[in-house]
């Protein structure tokens, strides 16, 4: 699994618009930026950058992340990321991301959070005849 | 926003595993699998074509659909579909963001499920600097 060398770049894409479903000063830092600030100021694994983006559109369930990396990988979507507990996580998970051809990460080294609150995937652009075998339910 | 003789093709990615939730035999077809036949079974609209995927990871909202198409648009995923009543709704959608440039269906002209059923969205891999406006509370 491990061709990072010739793996293309992982983006983490953080909804820096997120209000988590609480009422917001228009003037006060919200939650997604929060969360975008703190996964910035950590150090970024090799091969992945960080973008921050307006709304996923998982309004109900944020913070939101997502993992992606070119054609061949899976996308990801990671809801009700927290902005003080999980920015190493999201990172070591990225880094993890970033080791896989596919964007799958083996199921068992995949953090719990991972596991947990994935709202959706969308398959490689470039879609394997066989797809790998997803358990959501262990 | 009509450029669709140079717009890339849409491709509709429904996840044929959908069991939405309920015990199915291992032998009857799944939620999923007959949405993809009656979705297939009705004229596919220019320049769209329909993806049978194992799982897009939404199975607590399925059945599941998602919308991309290339590299300048924004992919949609939407839950909550109805494997009877929903296929021409989806195929419509599909035409209607063909006709986009960025993937974004007006929010007026969206069908009144992509507005209520949108589990996330995936930014364009070419993200352009200013993002389009998303009213998701109208």
């Amino acid at each position: 699994m491990k061709d990072q060398a010739n793996a293309p770049q992982t983006e983490l894409l953080v909804c820096v618009k997120c209000r988590r479903g609480q009422e917001i000063p228009s003037d006060a830092r919200r939650p997604g930026q929060y969360l975008y600030d703190e996964i910035t100021a950590l150090e970024t694994p090799e091969g992945v950058s960080v973008t921050p983006v307006e709304c996923l559109q998982n309004c109900d369930h944020g913070c939101t992340v997502a993992l992606r990396g070119g054609d061949a990988r899976w996308t990801y979507v990671f809801a009700n990321v927290d902005e003080v507990s999980h920015p190493k996580m999201i990172l070591d998970g990225a880094a993890q991301y970033q080791e896989t051809a596919d964007g799958v990460i083996p199921w068992r080294q995949r953090p719990e959070h991972f596991k947990r609150n994935c709202v959706a995937r969308i398959p490689p652009v470039t879609l394997p005849e066989t797809l790998p075998e997803e358990t959501n339910n262990d």
